[in-house]
C-alpha cells in the first residue's frame, strides 16, 4: 500500500529532499505530493515522475489546505516558519505526523500535550543548524555520559560559506541560504554565553570583534563569532552546570573584521527606512552614514572615520562591493538600511549556476571521565555541487526527508512536539547521512578550557 | 472669585511651580489643590499655605479624580506621561483647561477635535526641553520670516548639567532629571539628521563619538551630540526645505567620549536581565562585558579592550566610579546592565543638598534675507539654588505655571491640543520667564553652515 507524503513549499532548498522521496519511492512505496504556491518553478523532472503529484496551494486557503492534509500520511513543511501554524494545527486535528527544519515556536511547543495524546510525531528543527548540530552533538555527549563522563565545555560553530574552488572574491563569502539572515545577524540583544563558569555578554556592535579562530584540517582557519543566545539548549541537552557553552557562526577569517565595518557604519539597520531611497546611488548610501563636508570624498571620509590605513586590506574588501559607486541606483523606496545592504551584497555574492557552497560544522567537547580531563574535537565539511544541488541543500534536505522516512517506518515512534536530541533519532538518521558523505571526523585533542593552570591535569 | 488650579503629581521637580501659584494666589485669586498619591512628601511651607489643600489621590480611582477635577477650573498634569491619557479624557468630559510638561502621545492628540469643540485649550510640551527651546526658537524663526528671510540651518541643543560651583567630579556632570533617561539615551533607533540639504543618520554605537563643540560665552566649552530625531518638529516649525536642521544634547567637554566606553561595553544596555545580577560586586559587573580570562585583571582587560592608553584621562574617569570594586554590591535582581549601570553612577552622581545644577540652552539660526546670509546664535544659562530648588525644576515649572495662569486669565485662548510655538503662546511666557532670570542672549554673527564656499555670501 502506497504511503503520500505531502511537502508544502518546494522552494530551491528542496532539491535533495525530494529527490530522496522519489529515488526510495518505488523501494519504500511512496507517493509524493507537492503543494506549492507556484508549481511551475518546480523542475520537470520532479514533476514528471511517476510518484510525484503537483498541486497548486495557496496554504492560507483553509479549504484546499485541509484536503491537501487529509489525503496524505505525513507532512513535510519547508515553508517560511511563520506559516507552520495553521499546518500544524491542521495535523493536530486530522491526525497526521509533521516534520520542519524550522526552530520550535512557542505556539507550536503548546500542541504538545495534544500531539502525544495522539500518538503522533512532530519532529522540528531537523535540517543543518538547527539538526544537524543537535543530533550530532547529542550523540557524542550521551556517549561521554553513558560512560560516566561529566561535560566540562560544549562549543559549536556552524557556517555555510563558499566552497574553496568557487571562492574568488575578497571576503570568502557568497550567499548560500537566507541573505537577509546573514545581513541581521546577531542583531535583537546582546549575544550571551558562559565562558569557566563566567556569564559573558557582548553587545552587538562588538560582536565581530570578539571573534576566535580554528583550523579545519584540510580546509585551512575559520573565525567563529558568537550567536545570540548560546545558553538556549542548556536544558534540552542537559547541560545545567557546564561550565563552558558557546554557539556560533563560522566564517572565513578576515570575513568578521571587515563586516565589522557595516555595523559600525550603521548599514545593517532594520529598524528604519531610508528618506528617499529609490534613486539613491550606492554612494550616496554610504554618504549617509558619514559626516557631511563639501569637499571630502566619501572615501576619505570613511577611511577617516574607520580608521581604516591605507595598506588595510579591508579597503579593498569594501571597494570590491561597488559602495562609491554613484552610478549603481537602489530601485526600492522606503528600504531599511539592512535592505539596502543587501541588494548591495547580492550584486557580488551570489552564487552563479556552477559555484559550489560548502557547509561546516565544528564542535568542541570537554570533559571528565575517571578524574581526566579530555576533549573530542569533531567536524564535518560538506561541498555542493553546484547552484541547485547545494550542500546547504543537502544538509537541510536530508535530514527532513530521512526523518519523515522514518517515522513512517515506524522506527521513530516517541510522539509529540520534539527535537532531535534522543537516541531513536539521531542514531539512524546520522547513519543514513554518512551513505550520503555527510559524516563526522572526530579527534581525541588535550582539554583545553581557557583555564591554563588546568591544562594536563 | 476664586479660580481653583488642581496640580497632580508633587515631585521634586515641582517647587517653582508650586510657589509661582501660591506667590500670586492673593493677587491673582487663585486656590491650589494638590493631589498627590504621597502628600507627606510635600513640604510644610506648602501645606500650610492658606491657598493650598493637599488631597491623599490615587489618579487610577477614577472616582476620585474625577471628584477633584470637576471643582478645579483648570488642572496641570506634573504625572509621568504614561499617566496623563485618563487626566485628559476626564478633562475633555468635564470641560477643563490642561497643562502638561510631556510630549504630546497619539493618544492626546486624537483629542484634538472634541477639545476645540469644546473651546478647550490642552497645552503640552511647556516645560523646558520640550517647551523653553520651542518658545525661544520659534520667537526667533518667526522674526526672521516676518521680516522675509528664509531659514537655512537651525540647530538647538539642551543640556541639564552641574552649575561650575559644585563641579567637582570628572565628568564635569551630575544628574539634574531622571537618570534613567541619560542612562539610556539615544537609545531605539538611529539619530537622523540634515546638513546642508542630506539626510545623515548616526546609529546608537557612535553617537557619542559624532559631537560638535561650542562655548557659550562666560562658561566655556561644551559638546553636544545629535538626539534620536532631529526633524520631529520641522512641518510644526514650518521648515519643510531647511538645508540644516539638527537637534541635540549638550554635555561638557569629554563626557560623550568617555561615556562611550559604557556603550562600547554593552553597560547601557537596557533590553535583558543580567543572570544573577543580586549580589554582584560593581567588579564583577564590569567583567561580564570582558572576555575571560583566568589570570589577567579586570583593568587592563578593559583597558585593552577599549584601547584606552596609559596615559588617557578617560582611565580616571572610570576608575572614580567604582567599576573596579569588588565590595561594592549590587542588590537587584534579574536587573538590567541599564539598570546596574545607573545605580553605579548614581552613587558619584547624585547632587548633594547645597549642589547647584545648571540647564544651558544653546541654538543657532541660519537664514537669508535680502540676499544676504545672517546667523544669530541664541543662549540662555540657569543655574539652580540647591537639591530642591534646581534650574531644572525651574526651568520645566515656571512656564508650566505661566502658561496656567495666562489660560486662566484668558490670555491664551486659541482651543485645541497644542504645543507653545504660536506669538499668543510664546510671547507673554517668555516676557514673564525674563523677570525670573531666564532670558536670552542673541549675537550675530557670520553665517557659516557646512559649506566654506558660501562664506561671506
Amino acid at each position: 500500500m502506497l504511503r503520500n507524503i505531502l511537502v508544502l513549499g518546494a522552494g530551491k532548498s528542496t532539491s535533495y529532499l525530494l529527490d530522496y522521496f522519489l529515488e526510495k519511492s518505488n523501494v519504500e512505496k511512496l507517493h509524493l505530493t507537492i503543494g506549492d504556491i507556484n508549481p511551475d518553478a518546480i523542475p520537470k523532472t520532479i514533476k514528471d515522475h511517476p510518484n510525484c503529484t503537483v498541486v497548486q496551494l495557496d496554504i492560507f486557503k483553509d479549504k484546499d489546505r485541509e484536503k491537501a492534509i487529509i489525503n496524505s500520511d505525513i507532512v513535510v513543511s519547508m515553508l517560511p516558519a511563520r506559516f507552520h501554524m495553521k499546518v500544524a494545527e491542521d495535523c493536530v486535528t486530522l491526525e497526521k505526523h509533521l516534520v520542519t527544519a524550522s526552530y520550535v515556536s512557542k505556539e507550536i511547543k503548546a500542541l504538545d500535550q495534544r500531539v502525544k495524546d495522539k500518538g503522533l510525531v512532530f519532529m522540528n528543527e531537523i535540517g543543518l543548524d538547527p539538526g544537524i548540530d543537535h543530533m550530532s552533538a547529542m550523540q557524542v555527549i550521551d556517549s561521554i555520559r553513558n560512560q560516566g563522563g561529566k561535560m566540562l565545555l560544549f562549543e559549536t560553530f556552524t557556517g555555510g560559506l563558499v566552497a574553496p574552488e568557487s571562492d574568488d572574491n575578497l571576503w570568502n563569502y557568497k550567499f548560500t541560504w537566507n541573505p537577509r539572515n546573514v545581513v541581521i545577524a546577531g542583531q535583537g540583544g546582546a549575544a550571551k554565553f558562559i565562558q569557566e563558569g563566567s556569564y559573558k555578554y557582548i553587545p552587538y556592535h562588538k560582536l565581530f570583534r570578539r571573534t576566535e579562530f580554528f583550523e579545519i584540517e584540510g580546509y585551512g582557519r575559520f573565525e567563529g563569532y558568537a550567536n545570540r543566545d548560546s545558553l538556549n539548549y542548556r536544558e534540552a541537552y542537559g547541560l545545567h552546570d557546564i561550565l563552558t557553552l558557546y554557539r556560533g557562526t563560522m566564517r572565513r577569517v578576515g570575513f568578521s573584521k571587515a563586516w565589522n565595518m557595516f555595523v559600525q557604519l550603521g548599514m545593517t539597520d532594520d529598524s528604519y527606512a531610508v528618506e528617499n531611497s529609490k534613486g539613491m546611488s550606492y554612494r550616496e548610501f554610504t554618504n549617509l552614514f558619514l559626516p557631511y563636508s563639501p569637499t571630502d570624498s566619501v572615501e576619505l571620509k570613511l577611511r577617516h572615520y574607520l580608521k581604516i590605513d591605507q595598506d588595510d586590506s579591508k579597503w579593498e574588501m569594501l571597494s570590491e562591493l561597488n559602495l562609491f559607486d554613484a552610478q549603481k541606483i537602489i530601485p526600492m523606496a522606503n528600504a531599511t538600511p539592512a535592505q539596502i545592504l543587501q541588494l548591495i551584497l547580492e550584486d557580488s555574492w551570489t552564487l552563479d549556476q556552477d559555484d559550489k557552497d560548502m557547509i561546516v560544522m565544528y564542535h568542541k567537547f570537554g570533559y571528565e571521565l575517571n578524574g581526566k580531563k579530555s576533549q573530542i574535537d569533531a567536524n564535518v565539511v560538506v561541498i555542493g555541487e553546484n547552484r541547485s544541488y547545494t550542500a546547504m541543500a543537502k544538509t537541510v534536505g536530508l535530514p527532513v526527508a530521512i526523518a519523515t522516512l522514518l517515522i513512517l517506518n515506524k522506527q521513530i515512534t516517541t510522539p509529540g512536539v520534539q527535537i532531535p536530541i534522543t537516541p531513536e533519532v539521531y542514531n539512524p538518521i546520522l547513519a543514513e547521512l554518512k551513505n550520503y558523505g555527510i559524516s563526522f571526523k572526530e579527534y581525541e585533542v588535550p582539554y583545553l578550557g581557557y583555564n591554563p593552570d588546568t591544562v594536563g591535569n
